[in-house]
């Protein structure tokens, strides 16, 4: 299966300049372009904990596979450029799935501009394992980092959240395109994106940047499909869905007051629901104004099973 | 278990002046030298393929899973730099377990002064699969292809062959030093890592060349526990072993005779048991003389099971 599916990937990838030698040798070779920095990322997803063969479309884990790093780029600020791929394939596994599989990851890193410049393919006695490593640039120094926040930065959301199980865990577009466009646009200090849930990873960056929080619970963006998962019978408010749920894979951005003002208003003209939710505080604690204006700990909730780095 | 593995692995790594960031944010920033390609490879290893859980050392384990992608940053001639590890832990597995599999990657890292520069750790219900993508530097221009290999060249072997499932799979060294000596020492026209078996990665050079050979077989080194493996009742011959075991990580490497002299007698000089094993023709075919005189075509064996890319 390997050989044929290494075949079947001959002429199908997008090619970009920065890839000056991709798949088909003992490594790819990759020519950084002066002045810009290299931005790495990985994430291995697995069957049974970040999808389910057999009841979802290969193309859409192939795409989330994808994604999933797209969107940690995103959070750097970085352009994607390229992207490798290792596959653990159940012995099972049909050609055509694995096709789908590759298919759903081609079409996501086309429409990215990036390059599928190398990979491993196995097959073992086990489930499927996929981890893609994706790579993109940055003008040097200008990546964002989590730790940068400041004390009096506005925390700024990028989409509604919660309820991603329903669908946005597979369909959601990682804001790629608009971190490009905001960090021409205005000084971020630091950025992270919500793979865990809402609370967990604004807690990673105001960890990182030594800072606390207030946040107002009225302004946190939830999306329909929490509120309907909360109709449904989840046994969580929609609020809830939101703080906890995470594979949202919005942003998490802390800038300065006047900045916010201007993104969040870039970001309406373009249809986009950023949401002002807080401020950044000295405190070490992360603080929720509830609706009846009571102050309390920000919940600890969110999916602690995937630390990635 | 996975916070705890972070927690273990804070300063516990190398570090490398082309990391500008390394594990602990959404991606790694790297600071690519002017001048230099960025070489990137990557393999997957999973248990009951490459290793086998229980039986093997998880020290040895984690050394083998980086060491096989350092192998293939020696055949590109590319200088290490950084690693990322991203496993797929079975729910089982003790933490001392984990730690001992990291401990025996981040030994090999020090020793080639690589950093681990970020990963993604996680636990399912499957076999233990880790994968690696390793990344290294070379002067603009100077990695070694496999496709550059020219009629004439001669096709120089590194070192012993065959056997390599008895501990070499587990204690080879990859090539890299040699390979950083070489290029600045000798011209060499293409290069590969015997990763599936010299008959078989010997074909992979020739067909990314456009070009056949003959070798001739009482040149071929072959390994005592090639020999080992043969008397203890393998049913190959130590010369099939030699050919077709896999996994030796020796290099491959065609280039000019004046330049194989040089580098046969430098690598000799060094204790390293280096051979010229036959010439790059303008056929298609690969051809072995046998001891015998005989002229018949190299057997097509080999470990077809992973095709890295």
């Amino acid at each position: 299966m390997e050989q044929d599916l290494l075949t079947w990937l001959n002429g199908r990838t997008f090619h970009h300049a920065c890839v000056t030698l991709g798949i088909g040798d003992d490594a790819a070779i990759l020519a950084p372009r002066p002045g810009f920095e290299t931005i790495v990322t990985t994430d291995m997803l697995m069957d049974r904990v970040d999808f389910l063969w057999g009841t979802h479309d290969p193309a859409l884990i192939g795409r989330k596979c994808l994604a999933v790093n797209l969107s940690d780029l995103a959070a750097m600020a970085a352009k994607p450029f390229a992207a490798f791929v290792s596959l653990a394939l159940p012995r099972s596994m049909s050609f055509e799935d694995a096709q789908r599989l590759m298919q759903g990851i081609l079409e996501l890193a086309k429409e990215f501009q990036v390059e599928l410049a190398g990979g491993d393919t196995n097959t073992h006695d086990g489930p499927l394992v996929v981890n893609v490593v994706a790579m993109g640039e940055t003008p040097h120094g200008r990546a964002w980092l989590r730790s940068g926040a400041k004390p009096g930065d506005r925390l700024v959301v990028t989409g509604p959240l919660g309820g991603s199980l329903k669908a946005k865990q597979f369909s959601f577009s990682p804001r790629v395109r608009e971190a490009l466009q905001w960090r021409e646009l205005a000084e971020v200090h630091a950025a992270i994106d919500i793979s865990d849930g809402f609370c967990l990873d604004l807690s990673r960056l105001l960890s990182a940047s030594g800072c606390g929080a207030l946040v107002r619970e009225v302004d946190i963006p939830i999306s329909d499909d929490a509120f309907a998962m909360s109709s449904a019978g989840s046994g969580k408010t929609p609020l809830e869905h939101a703080l906890g749920d995470g594979e949202d894979f919005e942003l998490i951005l802390a800038l300065p007051p006047s900045v916010a003002r201007i993104l969040i208003d870039h970001a309406q003209h373009n249809g986009l629901q950023v949401r002002d939710v807080g401020v950044v505080t000295q405190s070490n604690e992360i603080l929720l104004t509830k609706a009846s204006g009571e102050v309390e700990p920000l919940p600890a909730i969110g999916y602690l099973h995937r630390l990635s780095t």
